[in-house]
């Protein structure tokens, strides 16, 4: 069971020990993450709204009602929260890439799953400071990082094109500039996709991607 | 005859009047306006490659060898810079749109000679600062101007795939979608092309248009 300090007053089963009021090293370590991913959380949504370079950690905390102070027991900096917001952004693209890689069984299943997600996950917080976050934001010492987890996702993404046209899913087109074509056509909502539109980002996604598939040409 | 001062006395022919040292008000104009470009290109550059946050005018002006206060001779602030810079960059992409309208008879013609210098403005200095400038690093009193520009280039791009699919030369995709998915994909080179690498920015347009015309189902 998941203790929650604030609940645990109802949840706790009659016969059993009270609880400690003391929490253990797992419930400190636990809220600690909660805290550190709130403040990432309300940190990417400032980036989005107004840039990185208008946006400072006393802005961020003031939305949250803390201290800068005690951002600072999270986070060392505002380049390392840019950092992590952008890893995050990217890890969710790494990991769209690997769950399509398990769940579908052909390769153009695969390429089109993760072209979607892809897709969705630009229009969401992290995503979207991925692609509104150019290298020159982040500190010299963090680009290199940040560089090395993009070229993770295009090599995924290539490597998934390479197998649609090895076994003739997809035309053979040349595969680096596709994978470019694909990545712009679907990093470019991160601009102007807002949540409050009327369509919802599965839809924009599933959209996009089927006329990246298809093509302008008639298929006669 | 186009009357440069360091060039004048070469080019004067023999026989006329000896040249004024005055030079003419049309004289005192084009050497304002060369002057006021040459701080664009090299404000553009400095934009591009450090980032808008991180250059100062002082910045811009060293690398000419001026000071900031000769560039408030051509131009008022660095938001009007940047400005300028971005409305250059939009300028050549209406003009483009401009010239396929009059030099192509077809509609799928229009479109394919659209879209490639579309991508090739975009991999030029000018135009990679449009892709790269988010609104929100404008002054909000230069953002109307920005955003308006950007909506007759979407109106520019959305009128010629309508006029495509009208008359069969296109498939009748949803033209919103596809006028997004064509822009992101062509916009996309302005921030991973470098004008060092191997392919010519006409070569990298020609290969992406064909890719999205062409899409990535194999056609049987």
């Amino acid at each position: 069971m998941r203790f929650v300090a604030w609940s645990g007053m109802m949840e706790r089963p009659a016969a059993t020990e009270p609880a400690s009021p003391f929490r253990t090293a797992r419930q400190r370590e636990e809220d600690r993450l909660a805290k550190r991913e709130a403040v990432l959380r309300a940190a990417v949504r400032m980036f989005n709204e107004r840039g990185v370079h208008a946006t400072s950690l006393d802005d961020v905390a003031a939305s949250l009602g803390i201290s800068k102070r005690t951002i600072y027991h999270y986070l060392a900096s505002k380049d390392q929260v840019l950092l992590e917001c952008v890893t995050i952004g990217l890890q969710q693209l790494l990991q769209a890439a690997e769950a399509a890689r398990e769940e579908e069984s052909t390769t153009k299943g695969r390429l089109v799953r993760f072209l979607r997600r892809y897709a969705e996950i630009n229009m969401d917080d992290f995503g979207r400071c991925v692609i509104r976050t150019g290298e020159e934001s982040l500190a010299p010492e963090s680009r290199p990082r940040f560089r090395a987890l993009k070229r993770e996702i295009d090599d995924a993404l290539r490597r998934m094109l390479s197998e649609a046209i090895a076994d003739g899913a997809i035309a053979p087109v040349d595969v680096k500039m596709a994978a470019f074509a694909l990545a712009g056509a679907l990093n470019w909502p991160a601009r102007w996709h807002s949540p409050d539109g009327g369509r919802s980002a599965e839809e924009l996604a599933a959209s996009l991607v089927d006329i990246l598939l298809g093509g302008l040409l008639p298929r006669v």
